[in-house]
């Protein structure tokens, strides 16, 4: 029973979190395999860092090469993060004809594209399992388990920082600010905490997600995405007395006129399976033709759960391996579909204002929306003082005509502000 | 491009759903495997009944052999049910070297070691993601994506008509023959509704993925089974008074002693990602040693969900014949774990009594308790003239201690009846 051995590029948690399960659940592994894995080669910065993990000393490399050339490294682990040179490594992998296990959602989001390529023209497989949701395994339930339906909508909370703080705002009434600090404290969040709550880190995963779902390659740039610093406490106050949970949500959808990508927040009915994935869970919803509704649910982040993905991927690149069977499955974009613009899209939309109190007032502003065709249909209003906050839902409308309304609304003397819009997700 | 042969035995519900998938997403799915699906011949008892469907007559035939040995099908998709003669014709089909596609979850849970068998000797695929939670792809999920954890547990809700039938007495306080004759009109429960109502539906579908998760064959008759006869709308609503909801469950551990794999009613706590699951829907939680808790919520059943997995299936199949890969996944029963019998299980209980109202009768139903070193976590009394109703529910205990309590309970001049008992998941 010969070993498949598998060069890491990368000990950081993610790295770290891989080598342990392997060594943890090796023999395990083995029987469900049939072949053991064996740990070659670990490419780090510094050998003589203290890693918490006992490793024999000459499994680790400053060396690329010395992972990437060595014949027996059957598969390479990329879990370095960023794009190079991730990119350049991988790529040379593939054309040594190694087969990559990829965690890294910047790469593939920006470079899925080159790198099926260079996996093509040797034959090699690329996994990327762990590039979104974390552990769960949505990349193979989306291009395998899925593959006979005509995908009609993805819906994801795929990014657990900002699920963790807009879990805690919910449950605490707590605002932005300070549950972000208490999130930075914890380790949910960075130091640097933009790219999670600004939905960069979201928009990479549901160009990923939807890249599968519909065939056709969609690039980060095509996401539009919005973050989540915009939500006040008061927003929440008021979904909830609506009936509704606010979450940053993922959204990939086919329509007639095109496929739409976003990342925004989102307000979700109560009694909706996303409504109650809370904390720093992840869960992504999907309907296709055959299946109906389904959602997968589980940890998208961490060392062991991304580890499970990574592991997951391993064993299946050593099964193709072992049966002689590589790129069984290879880039499944095929299509080249249009992105619809977000002012094409159609949606529900809840409005925060601030409006001065006064007899006539909710007649121009109801006027305001009936003039771009746009219908209510729910009104809050709550009065302190002379200024009073109006809440408003509508019914569906295109986003075009909204900002129109929102605009008119603007320029009404009696509105002082228009303190938010939320999309509403029915 | 040649297409890959698809011989389908049986055309009722999941058959029909399995050839209109295949037709409506014909291009699509030929397209993301590289090769069409061509469905060659169907089996069926009778060629002229009336099915709601268009297709060739050529098609149909009332003889196995001209699908089970016509060189033209590399894939039998067996959709008939039951036993006999699915196992006879699957067994054949493999020994041609077919790879199988079924959705037969008694055929897999009584005869799956010796269909494995049938096609480790010809080196064809077996594939059944269909025959347990229809649409929710948990067999693959299980065997692949998380084949780098240990399993540690397996919940589901995985019997449509009693998650139906419960959620319906939940959200009407309406008793369960009423709710019964409703699903049963509503075409959610068989006119034998039996195999549902008692749990063997169930009980099947989790020693299929009790078998998965721990690589063990898992029989039958090793699955403790209670059904949901005896649920009545008050321990619905007492259940809720304590932050319950109560769904029949498949549960499958791992513990030192052995694995634990049984189906019955059970208290949920609200907040469970479990909790939320009603209606027809089924789900599947898992704890594994590195992803942690998932959870994988869809359909369980119906024409299309069903016919979902099986061309997932079919696609998976063929995609194996066209890299000349198939049996790159056997049966992963390689080891032999005991079971243990349901009284050498911990869970908390909870029990419903009807006692005698007069000074003393608490202490003495405690007593019983505590002679067998069985504690109190939480007790409801609600008294109706002399009759008193009293909930108790018990810190997690051994059930030989809880049943050795009860006994003594029954004993106890104060104690009218023990009218439930029902263990509690925490």
């Amino acid at each position: 029973m010969n070993s498949v051995g598998i060069g890491i590029l990368g000990l950081g948690t993610v790295g770290r979190g891989v080598y342990r399960v392997l060594q943890k659940n090796r023999e395990l592994i083995a029987a469900r395999l049939g072949t053991p894995l064996e740990v070659v080669k670990i490419l780090v910065r510094d050998t003589g860092k203290e890693r918490g993990i006992t490793l024999l000393p000459e499994l680790l490399t400053t060396d690329p090469a010395a992972v990437l050339e060595d014949p027996g490294v059957s598969i390479v682990v990329e879990v370095m993060g960023g794009i190079e040179p991730a990119r350049r490594y991988v790529l040379e992998a593939l054309s040594h004809g190694k087969s990559v296990v990829t965690a890294n959602k910047d790469l593939m989001a920006v470079c899925g594209q080159e790198l099926f390529a260079g996996a093509a023209a040797t034959g090699a497989d690329l996994f990327f399992e762990a590039s979104v949701a974390g552990g769960i395994p949505v990349v193979k339930i989306l291009k395998e388990a899925l593959a006979g339906n005509r995908i009609l909508e993805v819906i994801g909370i795929i990014n657990g920082t900002t699920n963790y703080i807009l879990s805690k705002m919910s449950d605490e009434g707590a605002d932005f600010d300070t549950v972000l600090r208490e999130a930075q404290e914890r380790g949910y969040a960075e130091a640097d905490p933009a790219s999670d709550i600004e939905g960069l880190d979201a928009a990479r995963k549901i160009a990923i997600l939807a890249s599968i779902a519909f065939n056709t390659r969609v690039m980060l740039d095509d996401v539009y995405v919005e973050g989540i610093t915009k939500i006040r406490p008061e927003d929440i106050k008021y979904a909830r007395e609506l009936g509704y949970v606010i979450k940053l949500l993922g959204i990939a959808r086919e329509t007639p006129g095109g496929i739409e990508v976003r990342v925004h927040p989102a307000l979700v009915r109560c009694g909706h399976p996303l409504a109650a994935v809370s904390d720093v869970f992840n869960a992504v919803f999907t309907r296709g033709d055959a299946v109906g509704e389904t959602m997968f649910y589980g940890r998208g982040a961490g060392e062991l759960p991304t580890a499970s993905a990574v592991v997951g991927d391993i064993i299946a690149a050593a099964r193709n391996i072992r049966c002689n069977a590589r790129r069984i499955l290879g880039c499944t974009c095929f299509e080249r579909k249009p992105v619809r613009p977000i002012t094409a899209i159609e949606s529900c939309y809840y409005l925060r204002l601030r409006v001065i109190d006064r007899p006539g007032v909710l007649a121009g502003i109801a006027g305001a929306f009936g003039n771009n065709s746009v219908s209510l249909a729910a009104v809050i209003q709550k009065t302190t003082g002379v200024v009073a906050e109006l809440v408003l839902v509508t019914h569906r409308v295109r986003e075009a005509n909204l900002r129109a309304a929102v605009e008119e609304l603007r320029c009404l003397p009696t509105v002082e502000t228009v303190a938010n819009i939320i999309r509403v997700e029915e």
